[in-house]
This record gives structure tokens, C-alpha cells and sequence, in this order.
């Protein structure tokens, strides 16, 4: 009942061709769909719904929303109930409006991000199959990415005007859409400024993610891989293929992912990175990065501060 | 809301100082409690709450009840009248029927195995804490398993006789319990035998199965490593302390495991596994193996039938 | 100076289709030739000489003979006049006894196999070349075993009527050949019998090793692997392909090699085993494994005898 | 015949104690010895000979010299009398020169660096002995490193005044102590420049290498560990004991070798690197490293111009 994952992230990029070779070759996405717009739709081989990325033609990279799945359709009544009596007006977009996905609702969360919730999407399978399916399909491409996993939003906060789109997006997260929290990064006087939190619906460490900086947008799309070895073979197919790599591999305090994080052609930020972390569950309690050691908590091994990494978004 | 995970299992041990040893310097749990009756209580690094493993001494091998955590105290009361209303009799145990703990659900399993569910048990922290933690605490011992994560269940299952617990048991806990089923195995004339279940609340492919065999038993407790690597290293531990391996290091074609499986002094079957295999998700169709591919199912390697795996239990 | 490393094995295989097939797809090998006869020259990418594997048609699977390269034409010459001189008669080949390779010492070891030594084959390089190489090629296919490693040989062994092929290989070896001795079994009264032995020429812990049987014979050729990653990903591709596995994923007590043992299509038997295990070196003890701890050498996890395992070659 | 291997460093360090404390802590070295001038020695768990490191105390970083061992004690007369007749002028140190070894053939490279060999050093056993081995011992400390496996020197280059140390070490090397070249980075117009070369005596990619720079001074000293999981633990290990990290978990492009590094409390660059990455050969051709692609080769993943890496050093 309510919020399974995340669904799709609809992305604007620059060249069309570029971005799809990228997401096609470097990823191992596949491509399922292709619009009269030319927006392109492609999926992941472990995932079995038509596509978890939109690619749409733009003359500047960024998010134009994020679509999560819910498990029965009636669960959009109910949120939509709860986010308007929260304070956020939504709107009920007819079956259609994206093609092969069902009904949606679509609301901005306090930090004015766009975010959709459907209940139905057109059912293609995983690459492997549901009767006695190998561990992994023949034809793995580039990093084999299993499925998109989470986004990172950038969201504004000015403590000198008491601006904290963080706290009130995890507010609305919790309240309205019923993820819990399960890390988060304190700042400030006594520690009192919420400036970043990683929530679940899964039992995985996060499914969305909130960060503080001087502006809404998106920070990054995320893919799951299996291990370790898989983000050695990852980083070295992004070198084959030319991609700017913002970091090479190493390991997030914050979830204890084993990480890597890239470009797309446009400049849209991804990440591949492996590993369960630990066991979400509503019973663990929250870990709470402090201000000193919020380098430790981004990039475990150095603690070293790399301003890149939290000033260049899309 | 609802059960969140396995949160203990009882076992039976004839040589207690054997079975600590076991399970302190193989798998690397801590022991944190000790009853006047003689019981210990053990938990894993990456666990919270007080104990994950209760042995108790006996003259021969098994599992008294496995216990599963819920949400909510009132989850307890939901959950009996469901019960109950199903045809399962109830009884709920005051609090401190074990020691640390909430009052306790109990009833049994169709197939007559106890489980027990409670709200509250004693937090005790992970090893790595909650403020800044380190990834993995310094003083990782043994196999270093993370948590107690699922248990496999062994339930009569007799085609001739019409009787099927399996499916009764994964009735109920659908029906009652909520779980989702992922992968099943499907034997006899159409396939029409439910002879294998494998179930979740989590989003992780199994927190608990069913396996049909001519007898009710335990088949095996399983504890959660990082990856393969750690699967070597869990073996290559078991080897320098002379543990019994039943099945070297392989994977399973079900819930793409990789895994060891080994016994414990007095014979109770152990897993340690590693991935997280697949994002299960209630909207994920459910896993069909063929009873031609069984024991691909089983060990994804071979494909070969070793009848002790099914055969030898406690 | 003298032999640098394993140059081919030359295998008779009863069904060429299905045995190109097998080292092509499963190995990941190339086909480079093929001759008038219908033998067929395989080689692994990571490999620059023309070929490392010879299959030639017949009815009955096992090798033919077993080809070391050395490092100078004149190598070939003093090892013969050493040969000889210890008194093993030796036949020298001309240039085109083989296609694409030099001229051939070929002679016969203690033990009845054939041995081949030569200083030049064809070179075609790697799949990676030598200019600004990318660390593996693009097209890696199967399990992608980067070379052919070594060899272990099957020599008849008889404590009753004092035959030990084993210790007379292990001293030619040695004496004539200049190998080392990295680790050997000792069995019998007092641990005097020498009952298998690993030797190097590479700083890798075995070039070549000679096991104790009631015949000679070929135990196994052996492929590198860089990680126990890739040996799961190996034993994944042998279940995709069907390939009769042997021995599952394991560690090796001697040389601390991470294995699969499998057979290809005809019966022989082939390993793919990951890692350095240590760096051999001739001022390093030579490692010694006794009788009562056999099979924790052979099989380092479970230590169990399975005598399939040494009764069963070609 | 010849060198062997890379036997010993001794570097400068300003602090003994916390040098100490991040050998034996984060390396998981072990101290052996300490001599009346306060001078420590240390043995990583994998090598049989008594020291590989020797800490003297000083008031600025840097190597003192070299160590690499020969096969015999001969060996020294002959290279002794080669590097003579190459215009290189040597010393022969008597036994005790250095505690617990023979005696040393002492000299400098064309490029300053001071280089010994010996033939003769107390022998302690691995920690995990030479019968029926464990692959690895109990009391792993910190990474695990398994040897000290080699240095890198950085020589004076100077195209304008026609200087360059580089490639007169590599002919020294090649000429009279019998290295080969596997490895090399031309750089200039018509790439004529030989500006950084890896050589070997071992099968592995390098044992010694050289790089050209301002000065001659040492950029690292390098520990071998298994696998890339193992450089992932070795930088968690870094991370908890606040180890300044230079270059986070990469591949190089060069040897393929898998990498961290990082520097001691004195500022001596360290490298821990997993894997073999090829096997090194005589006969295999030299990689050849063009000046476009030189990040590429030095970390392959960004291929971006680190100066610092270069820059640096004691």
C-alpha cells in the first residue's frame, strides 16, 4: 500500500543521439519506446515495467520530473487527499498523458520539484524472465545497470532567511507519502538545521534523497549494481567511452554505497553504485551526520572536502 | 505496519560452549545476555536490538519458534483476530515471556512450526553506532555476518495423501501475515504442486520459505554477508575452524543468492549468503521453477540433485 | 633464460564442433586456425602468441603433448644436451612440425608424457595491443580467461613396486628444465613418499605439478582468472552453457588458487582459477601438505576426500 | 640467478612512533627488530625474510636506499664486476652492515638513488608456515598487505639540457642487473623521449620503476594485496585511522593494477595494490604510453592530470 520505488526520471538533454548512446552503451539501458516528440524511453534488464528513464530534447540538461510507482491505483486518492489537506495542490493527469503508465498525480514538493505517482505501467518483463530465469541476462552491456534506484534533489536552504526546502520536503515525505528517514546531515548552531536526509518505502538506505544548496534541481539519478567488482567494471567502461567522471570510485559514509558518479553527455550527474548498505527499517534508528564530519559521511575514505561535488548541478 | 523482519529464532543445542564458540568465532555474533536457565542470546554487529538467536540446551538439534518483529504494539492484536478469524489458534504471551522483550504473539504455522511476533525488544545499538558511523566496526570476527535474514522452513508435503503444508503455510502468511511471494517451485502432473515458496515483507527476495519434505523441521537459519568476497572469506573461516560444510561456496538459481551452507555443532543447518539478489517488490511477478530445473533452482552451478540438501534436517 | 612459461596444450576431443564451441564460449578463447587435418588453434585474448590450445580429432579425449616456451633459440639446444645427459632420449623437430612455430625439442618425461620446448611462435599480440591499452578488450566473451596457465599431470605411482614417476618427473624438472619446487605431498611411513608436486619457472605459484595415479594421464589444463569475482561469473557462464562442473567454486590450501573444476565436451578436464596466490620465488620454503592433510590441500574448505577428483582423467 | 625481488626500503621518518603505529595499524606490517640507533624493522605477514621495511629516525622524509635480493652470493661478484665495467662505481658492504644480513653490494643508480643488493637475510617463516598452510593468518592487522612489492623512483628529466635519468636507469637496469622492460611512456616530439619506464625481474608487471622529474627523490613504495575488494578495505582501514589518502581506490592504465594511495605520517607516498594484472614476459612486447594518453595510462578511470601525483614527493 502506498509508494513501491522509484518509477522513471524524466530528464532534458542537449543531442539526443549522444545521450542515448550513453545511456545505451555505458549504462546498459535499452531503449522500449520513441515518441512522436522524440522523446526516447529506455529501461533497465532487471527491471520489468517499460522504462525508468525519459529523455527528452531540450536546449538545457535538468530534471523535468520524477514519477514514483505506487501499488494500487486507489493509493493516488489517498495521497492526493493527504498533500492537498498538507498544502500542496495536485493535479490528476488522465491515463495517457505518458504513454503505456496509467493515470497521475502530479504535485510539486515544497522545494518546487515536479513529482508524479502512478499505479500502472505498460508490463515488458526483466531481460531474464519469471520461469527458471538465469541470475543474469547473455547480453549485459557496458555497467549492467539492475534498475534506477533513487535521484538526489537539490533543494534551497538559506538559513539567514530561515529557507529549509530539505526539512519541509522530508516533512511532506514522511507525512503525506510514508517514507521514513533513515540518514540525515545536521548543521548549524547546536546541530539544529536539517541540511540533507535520505529516506526509504524500501528496505534499501534511500529511495529519494534531499540536499541543501542555494537552489532547487537535480544532483543525480542513481543505478544499482551488484558488487564492488561490478563499479571496478563500471568505472572502467565509463574510460572506454570517454565519460567525464566527476568521482572516481570509493565509498559514501552516508548508506555505505561503494560508488562512482558521472556525467551524461548533457551534463545531467549519474551514479552507479553497489551494495545492499544495511537493512532499512523504520525500527533503525536515524544516523545523523554531524557538521564536521559531513566530508566523512560524502566521500568516506578522503573526509576531504570537494566543493564540485555539492556546488555543480542541472 | 505490519511485520518488518525476522527478529529471532530459537534453537536447540546439546553442547552449549561448542554452540557459542560456533556462533560467536564463525559467524561473528556477541554474546549479550544469559538466562538462568541456561540460555544465551547472541546478536549480529549490524543488529539493534538485544538478540537475533536464543539456544537453548537440549539432547537433540531443531528450532523451538521463530520470531518476527512488527511495527506497531497494535499490529499484535490486528494480526491475532486475522489469525484467528483464518483458523489459526492464538495465544499472546505477557511481556517478559522472554527476557528483553514485548509481549508475544504465538501460534503455529499450518505446518506446525511456532512463530512468534512482538513489538518491542530491548535496543542495544549496532556495532558502529548512530552518530558518524564507520561502515564496519574494527573488531569484525569470524565471517563477520551483518543480521539474522530469513529461515527456511521444512513442512510436510505428501502428493498422495493430498497433504500440502507448504501451501498452507504460504496461504496463511499472505492471507494473515502479509507477505508477498517471489519465487515458488511448481512439481507433479501441470505443475500444479506448490511444492516451494519463498516469501517477503522486506523488499529483499525472501525474509522467510517453505520447502515441502516428509516432515515438519528446520532447514536452515541464514545470516546476510556483503558480497562473494565475503562468501570466500566466510568459508575460508569455517575451514580454519573445522566447521561442517554441506555446500561449498555456489549460487542459487532462486533468489540469485551466492552462499555457503554448513551445520552448527549439534547439527542445526546454517546459511551465510551474500547480495541482495533482486529489489522485490509486491508488483514484481512472482519466480516459477520447473521441476526439470529444481535443482538448477537449487544450485545454480551444477543443476545436480544432492539429496542430503533436502533430506538431512533438524 | 631457459623455459619462460607454458607455450599450448595440444587435446584430443571426440566432437570438434561441440569442443571449439566449448573453449570459444565458455573459455571466451579464439579460433586464430586451422589446419588441413582438421585440428583446430585457439587463443586467449590476454595471450600474443598464435595459439594455446591445439584440439585434434579422435576418439578418445586426453593430450597429446604439452609445449613450454623458452626464451633464446640456443635455450633449446643446452636443454637437450642436459636431457640427454640425464638420460632422457630426445628427438629435435624442424621448423613447421607445427604451423606458426619454431623448431621443437620434444621428448618424453619420467612419467611417458610428451613434452615440447620451442623459441618461436607467431606472434599476433593481444586484444588489447600495446599502445595506450585499454586493461581488457571490449569483446570479452564467456568466462574470458586471460591465458592458458598450467598443467597438472597424472603420473603412475606405486609405493609397492616402488614406481614414483611423481619424484622422477619432479627431479627432471629441476635438474634439467631449471623449475622450482614451490610445494609437494608427502605421504607413506615418515612422509618419504612425494606424492604430488607444483613447480614454477614464472613467479606464479605452479607452471606445471605432477599428482600421484595408478596411470599417467592429463588431471587438467588451467586458465587464469584475475578475481574470485571472475570465477563466479565463470561458474554462471558454464550453468548457462550446460558444462558438466566438477568441483563448484573453491579455494585450493595448496597455492591458495580460487577454482571451478569443470569437463569440456570430450571429457577433459579444465580449471579456471583467479588470483596470484602468493609470489613464488626460489628462496621461498617450499610448502608441504601431509598425508593427513590431503584434502584440506586439495579442497581447502570442506577438507573432504572426493575421489572422483584423482581417479577420474583422460 | 640475479635478483629475485625487491628485498627491503629504508625510509626517513620524523616521527617514529606514529610511523610505527601506521605500518603495523594500517599496513599491518609487523616490527621485528629494533637496533640501538632506534632504527625499526618490519615484515608484512606474507614474507619470509626477517625485515622489508627499515624506519630510520630523521628530521626530513624520504628513502635512504633500496634493497633487492639476489638467488646467490655469487651473484653479487658478478653484478658488482658488470656495473663496474658500466661506469658504475660500487661498494661491497661487509655482513652486519645491516642487522640479520649478508653481505651488501652497495652503489648508485645513474640517477643518485642509492641501491644495495644481498643475497643472505635471517629467515623468519611467513605467519602462516610453510606445512599445511592456512591461506591467510588469524590476526590480519589493518589492509593485510601481503609483501612489499616494489618502488618508484622519480629521476631527474630535463629535455632542454638533454638530462634524463630515466633512461639511463632503465639501460643500468636492463644492462647489468637483468631487469626487462614491460612497461614505458614517451613523451616529446616523435615520442623519443623515454620519460617513465616499469621493469621487471618477477613475472608481475613491475618491480622497480622509474618516472621522470625536477629531482630525483622516492614517490612511493608499494604493498601488494589480493583483490580489488581488498584495496576497498585497505582504504576503510585508511579512513578510520584518519591516513591522509592521496588517490582514492582507480585503476591504473599502466599494469592494469588496481590502487590507493596515501602517504605514511611523514609524508612517504604509499601504494596498496591488488591484483597481478598481467603476467609479465620477456618475450611479451614492451606497452608503449603516448604523452596524450599519459593520464590515461596513470589513472585510467578520469584520465585526468592529477600534478600533484607527479609533483610530489620526499
Amino acid at each position: 500500500m502506498g509508494i513501491l520505488r522509484i518509477g522513471h526520471a524524466s530528464l532534458r538533454v542537449m543531442d539526443m543521439a549522444a545521450a542515448v548512446q550513453h545511456y545505451e552503451k555505458v549504462l546498459g539501458m535499452k531503449k522500449t519506446m520513441e515518441d512522436k516528440h522524440g522523446n526516447v524511453y529506455l529501461k533497465c534488464w532487471d527491471e520489468w515495467d517499460k522504462y525508468s528513464l525519459i529523455l527528452t530534447p531540450s536546449d538545457q540538461a535538468g530534471m523535468n520530473h520524477v514519477a514514483y510507482k505506487v501499488e494500487k491505483d486507489s493509493d493516488l486518492d489517498e495521497i492526493q487527499a493527504k498533500a492537498e489537506a498538507w498544502g500542496v495542490r495536485t493535479e490528476m493527469l488522465p491515463e495517457g498523458a505518458l504513454p503505456s503508465t496509467g493515470r497521475m498525480l502530479k504535485f510539486n514538493l515544497p522545494s518546487g520539484h515536479e513529482m508524479r505517482l502512478y499505479a500502472f505501467k505498460e508490463y515488458v518483463g526483466t531481460d531474464v524472465g519469471t520461469v527458471n530465469p538465469d541470475p543474469w541476462p547473455d547480453d549485459i552491456r557496458g555497467a549492467g545497470a539492475h534498475w534506477l534506484d533513487h535521484c538526489l534533489l537539490m533543494c534551497e536552504l538559506n538559513p539567514e532567511t530561515g529557507v529549509n526546502k530539505v526539512a519541509e520536503n522530508t516533512q511532506f515525505a514522511i507525512e503525506v507519502l510514508d517514507f521514513f528517514l533513515t540518514e540525515q546531515v545536521m548543521v548549524g548552531p547546536g546541530g539544529a538545521i536539517q541540511a540533507a536526509t535520505w529516506l526509504a518505502r524500501t528496505t534499501t538506505p534511500h529511495d529519494i534523497a534531499f540536499v541543501g544548496g542555494p537552489r532547487a534541481g537535480l544532483h543525480h539519478i542513481s543505478f544499482f549494481l551488484d558488487s564492488w567488482h561490478d563499479v571496478l567494471k563500471s568505472a572502467d567502461v565509463m574510460a572506454k567511452n570517454k565519460v567525464k567522471i566527476d568521482v572516481a570510485p570509493t565509498r559514501h559514509g552516508i548508506t555505505r554505497g561503494e560508488t562512482i558518479y558521472f556525467f551524461d553527455p548533457s551534463g545531467n550527474r549519474n551514479e552507479t553504485f553497489a551494495g545492499l548498505g544495511y537493512l532499512a527499517q523504520r525500527d533503525r534508528p536515524v544516523t545523523t551526520w554531524t557538521e564536521d564530519k559531513l566530508w566523512t559521511g560524502i566521500f568516506y575514505h578522503t573526509g576531504e572536502a570537494v566543493p564540485s561535488f555539492t556546488d555543480v548541478y542541472t
